[in-house]
């Protein structure tokens, strides 16, 4: 594992998927370490952003920030429907994005589609930071491929939400139009899809490609964002499609235990800074 | 220069401020390397951010995103301010905050109140992406200590804006009380007084603290932040004071030529996640 390595008495793994940066964190331990037949899974305990969930050498999510990226592609979406029943998962590995669904009562039924086994039950023993530990009898996983399982299914959904890892192998196809079409003939009527679509400033490509396939195949389509520390920049965006109209207030929120989203987060995540409204909208 | 590595052929800047995370940049090339009275002043041009102002070894702006901090710590206050004409910046090297107030048609006079002249020197001739080479007749530089003149000076300001470095060593004094309560008899009666305050994530304690001084001294205080992906966590915080009520809306906004802020960013910036609002506000 070349990402990591001792310095003196430290591990420090040093997260090389980038050829022009290089970020280095220094680790207080290694908590788990094994590889499935998809990726090297580790779950370690870093000095500045806690226990981290770290994929190939790259860093997924983490206790100091996890929160914010789950609670973002979750209540959202699920505050614009209004009456979520039934939501799809497709990835959500580190079970974040299931344990904030769990905290909507109209909630029913949450399949979580996630193609790795090993990365649930690390992060539900290891990273409940972030996981919570995920109990909920309302939650079926589903150790499956995405694709194939959305292809197959003849269920339909009020929510489905699209929490993928970078557009690199595998995960790329979780980006194309052709996987778009399939989602939307899962959505109910009155259903929304929303997607991590990567971040604006560094992929800026992506977040505009993901926006454009989302407005050719849904009346209404938006692009929201959150700060996410962990990730490359900052910004993080989300973009939400819908055969109805998408009705963003905070009207219709309930309480719901948050740490980074709120009534005013709501709101205030669609509204972009000039050169990301430019870059992606216009 | 330990911060300074050739790995192969390239140099890389390996940032090591922090002990527990290390950010390296990969370097197309030094355009400028000296040392001053008070700090080594590098101007590099990297990769992934394009050219950058490096002092001591620690990244201060970049090419790709000191719009960001600069736009959003001049337009706010001076558009709460309405009508500002006489303008103070107490650091602002890079000269990005001087530009931006230039782009007020509105102001008269601009003291620039900056101890290092190479620092302002290096930026205006090789880092103009942010200091857009500033020679605008309005503006008055003067190189000395921010405290000192502060002290000194008999002239009242619209609005004083501290662009301040981090809070070690000179620059500490800069977030003390002492300090404020000087630049509040130097602002007019509804003069605005603007600070950044560093990372509400990172440096929780230095944004609190900022915000609870700011609250004692003036009538009114908020915090509003921007997204700053050059800055640890991305989160920047600013804190702003007033003796007259702070009105936060975008009806007194003209047309400025701006990246970042614009009309949602005005108002959007004072809306904090929750967690952030809960361990500063409340």
């Amino acid at each position: 594992m070349e990402w990591l390595q001792k310095i003196d008495s430290d591990y420090w793994l040093i997260e090389q998927d980038r050829g022009n940066l290089t970020v280095s964190y220094r680790l207080k331990e290694i908590i788990f370490s094994e590889k499935s037949t998809f990726q090297h899974v580790m779950i370690a305990d870093s000095y500045d952003f806690g226990r981290m969930l770290v994929l190939d050498g790259v860093v997924q999510t983490t206790a100091l920030d996890g929160h914010i990226y789950n609670e973002m592609i979750t209540h959202v979406p699920l505050f614009i429907h209004k009456n979520p029943e039934k939501v799809l998962i497709i990835g959500g590995g580190d079970c974040g994005a299931a344990k904030e669904v769990t905290k909507h009562v109209s909630v029913k039924d949450i399949h979580m589609v996630e193609i790795d086994e090993l990365v649930v039950n690390a992060c539900r023993k290891h990273l409940q930071e972030v996981s919570g530990n995920l109990s909920d009898p309302r939650v079926s996983f589903i150790f499956t491929d995405g694709i194939e399982f959305v292809k197959k299914t003849e269920q339909t959904y009020d929510v489905i939400i699209v929490d993928s890892s970078d557009p690199e192998g595998p995960a790329e196809q979780l980006f194309e139009f052709e996987f778009y079409q399939h989602l939307k003939r899962k959505l109910k009527d009155d259903g929304i899809l929303v997607c991590q679509s990567q971040s604006p400033l560094f992929q800026a490509n992506i977040t505009r490609n993901t926006f454009n396939n989302f407005q050719e195949l849904f009346a209404h389509a938006d692009v929201y964002y959150a700060v996410v520390p962990t990730y490359p920049g900052g910004f993080w965006s989300f973009t939400i499609g819908s055969k109805s109209p998408i009705n963003i207030s905070c009207e219709s929120l309930v309480d719901v235990n948050t740490k980074y989203f709120n009534k005013d987060m709501m709101v205030s995540s669609f509204k972009l800074p000039q050169f990301l409204a430019k870059k992606i909208i216009y």
